[in-house]
């Protein structure tokens, strides 16, 4: 483990933290509110002591792989203490462990909050719970690399911070990727909030809920979240919301007139079939057993949309559908978005794999000897891929089952249990019973807000970077 | 596909399951019950038709792994539609789908039961109940394996019927592999039956409790099941079924004197690591929530050995134990008992792959290019072994998903609806909420009878062979 080169790269990112925090500063100029002096402050101690760590820790050592994970790792948990310096000093939010929560919620684009009424919070703060979704979303790490000159091993970094099984280099150089990737993500962005603009939404809460959108985080910034907004407002949420779940790629080929192979994508195909079959099987059982008159399918839709994309938005109180429709529910919870797209949860890619690998098994079953090759989106799958995926799949679960022992033990009911690990692992945001959309995580001890802070980082960086942390083989000593 | 080969072979085996019923047929003369001669009727109906498909399908050809996996599925299929024709000819259970359920949930050892009140049966209906957990525990075709001479290619019968991953011929030839087992099984059951006796139960009682304990089937033949017995019997029960949950090997390897290899099993360990870790985090749970009062360490063994070996008697009604409890219970459910042994469910093999594939997977995302061998009771695991558990994992869960999602539809709450997929896939007999100690599976409709049908099924034979049922390629002409 080569350490200086480690904390070279947070101190760095720390700066680059500082300097987004000059965002909600603005924010506070404009609307006049004097607890914003807290941003600027902060940011110029945060851009202080990052510089002068980058002088004291300079390297030119090249990293492994164990420094890339621990770099992820810590990356984003120094971004969040960092990032919880503004709500806990102001004692916007007075616990340290509730601000640290609100930050992890916001960088993992969960978008789960501990703040029973967010419309009292001053307008630069909640600009800054929406800003950390939108910085969260692409990952901060990728944004270094899209700012920074290029290095060849910075691959790693984008690797284990961009969610998906497989992350391919759009063009040839790490460094174009990254900038490529946030020139679609905010070309998309800004077309996402001007639509809603026109729609009728205020100037700010556009910016606000379109920078959740795009991170696929789930932060409000009014009493009853989207509810507050008109339908045309919330369908158009509704349809960008899906946008941010698909593949970044996808959009890539379209940007270079390759539309027809996006359109082949056999994870978009899958993706938006998800969607459809759920609004029609959740509006089905809905229209059977609560009656016609309960049945919107605007909201169902609206509902599908933003737990698939792990966005965490409500416009009804879906907590009251029947059992089936809430089991549809935690099911996309954990299916999630397209690999490579800002949403989170398990990943549509891996379910097609995962799918696929069993249908071999099935066959390898009858014809021992025999080898049968399954293709993915054009690929053949390798049997390395096969074990990957499926191990991956094993941990997940582990993490899973371990997480809702852990939070049995505040004696919540079955659904609040069970949906609290799998909304903050998925980063979603948004639960059944007791955390549904009138809900809120303040009802939970400190012991399991640590658990679901751990939950959210791990959940965001897919596993490996966060378990990585407590493998003593990550700290020996480089090759 | 060799149909001829397969409808001989199941033809012997509804002479086999005629041959059984003489049995319930002489405890009906013993209690002096008219309505047994339905028995002898439908035993020698069986027998005669048996023989006769056995002389018009008459073959020599040797089989595949396609005939292996429809013997045993059909096998199964056949054996609990005859082995209900007793219930519902004599009116016993007048709706044949209820008998079906009856049957199939004795034959894998379930113990789920249609009916409100087991008490007012006749004492042969509920012998053959019990009997079937008997028979269905070891498995018919190993006791048909164990009766006939020798075949080479009956070892992937004995495969596809015996529980876990990986199944090894104790001796030599699969005739005396079979034999052996069934001596050791039938050893086993005669000491709990005498055990029990001594303890102060009944005796017909005794057999009938003493023959469900040895499959893992958690049937019962008085109103409050295991709670009408006294606190020597149920500790008696508790231990026994613990005993039937241990791997046969292990007691083959004891019978020839190598104790001190049996007792290193890794396998043999952690189930009982499991037991001790579950009951002492249960007892500190209830202590914890429902007070001291509440707390009896007698009914949590109990209970803990009844659900991870599968079993599901009862003593106590455990769902009103607070969340934590349920939960470890849930988990319990799905780890089910050793392989090998007469238990359900997924297997603590399997469990110990898994966390070892994980352990491999992690250490492999830090050294790519190295290879790290795992072990698992002294032998290297193989690449190939990893990927099967793996996705057998996935298979495993996905049919769980599924049938959660199918089960929705009767709109019980969430704890009825998950525990009986639980319950009935993993051949346990016991659930939560609804169909806890005091419920039963009468409350569900139709449909979701022939779900569970197919659960239960599916979970006894280790998902391939019933799954395999609806493979296109299954039917094809064989090599």
């Amino acid at each position: 483990m080569n350490i200086k080169r480690v904390v070279n790269f947070i101190a760095g990112l720390i700066v680059l933290e500082g300097i987004l925090m000059i965002i909600p500063y603005i924010v506070s100029i404009i609307y006049n509110e004097p607890i914003g002096r807290y941003f600027i402050f902060i940011a110029a101690f945060m851009i202080l002591i990052g510089i002068m760590i980058q002088q004291l820790f300079k390297t030119e050592e090249r990293f492994y792989f164990a420094e890339g994970f621990v770099i992820v790792a810590l990356g984003w948990v120094s971004l969040s203490i960092f990032g919880a310096l503004p709500f806990y000093l102001s004692k916007t939010i007075p616990s340290f462990i509730d601000a640290l929560f609100e930050t992890v919620s916001g960088f993992t684009t969960t978008g789960a909050t501990i703040i029973n009424d967010v419309s009292i919070l001053p307008k630069c703060m909640n600009f800054w719970r929406c800003f950390t979704h939108f910085v969260g979303g692409m990952g901060v790490l990728v944004l270094m690399l899209a700012i920074l000159p290029t290095q060849s091993d910075n691959m790693l970094i984008m690797k284990a911070e961009s969610p998906g099984p497989t992350v391919g280099k759009l063009v040839p150089k790490v460094h174009d990727t990254a900038k490529t990737l946030y020139v679609i993500y905010f070309v998309l962005t800004i077309i996402a909030i001007i639509s809603y603009i026109l729609s009728g939404m205020p100037i700010y809460d556009a910016i606000c809920i379109g920078m959740g959108t795009a991170g696929t985080g789930g932060f409000v910034v009014t009493k009853n979240g989207c509810a507050d907004y008109n339908t045309i407002s919330q369908t158009l949420i509704a349809i960008f919301m899906l946008i941010f779940g698909v593949n970044f790629n996808l959009y890539y080929l379209i940007s270079i007139k390759r539309i027809k192979i996006a359109l082949k994508s056999e994870e978009l195909r899958a993706y938006l079939m998800f969607v459809i079959i759920s609004v029609a099987l959740i509006a089905l059982n809905i229209f059977m057993i609560n009656g016609r008159s309960s049945l919107s399918i605007h909201n169902v839709f609206f509902q599908v949309s933003s737990i698939i994309t792990t966005t965490g938005f409500a416009v009804s109180d879906y907590t009251l559908w029947p059992i089936l429709s809430r089991n549809i529910l935690l099911l996309l919870m954990i299916i999630g978005g397209c690999a490579g797209s800002t949403g989170g949860g398990f990943k549509v890619s891996r379910v097609l794999i995962d799918i696929k690998s069993i249908f071999i098994e099935i066959y390898h079953q009858l014809h021992p000897n025999s080898v049968r090759t399954v293709r993915f989106e054009g690929k053949k799958i390798e049997s390395e891929t096969i074990r990957t995926v499926a191990v991956y799949t094993l941990i997940y679960i582990l993490i899973i089952l371990l997480s809702i022992i852990l939070i049995s033990f505040e004696n919540f009911d079955f659904e609040t249990t069970i949906s609290s690990v799998l909304e903050t692992f998925n980063n979603i945001g948004l639960g059944l019973s007791k955390i549904g959309p009138a809900g809120n995580f303040s009802i939970f001890a400190t012991n399991s807000k640590l658990v679901f802070i751990f939950l959210m980082l791990t959940g965001r960086l897919e596993i490996f970077p966060m378990l990585l942390l407590f493998s003593k083989n990550t700290w020996k000593r480089s090759r």
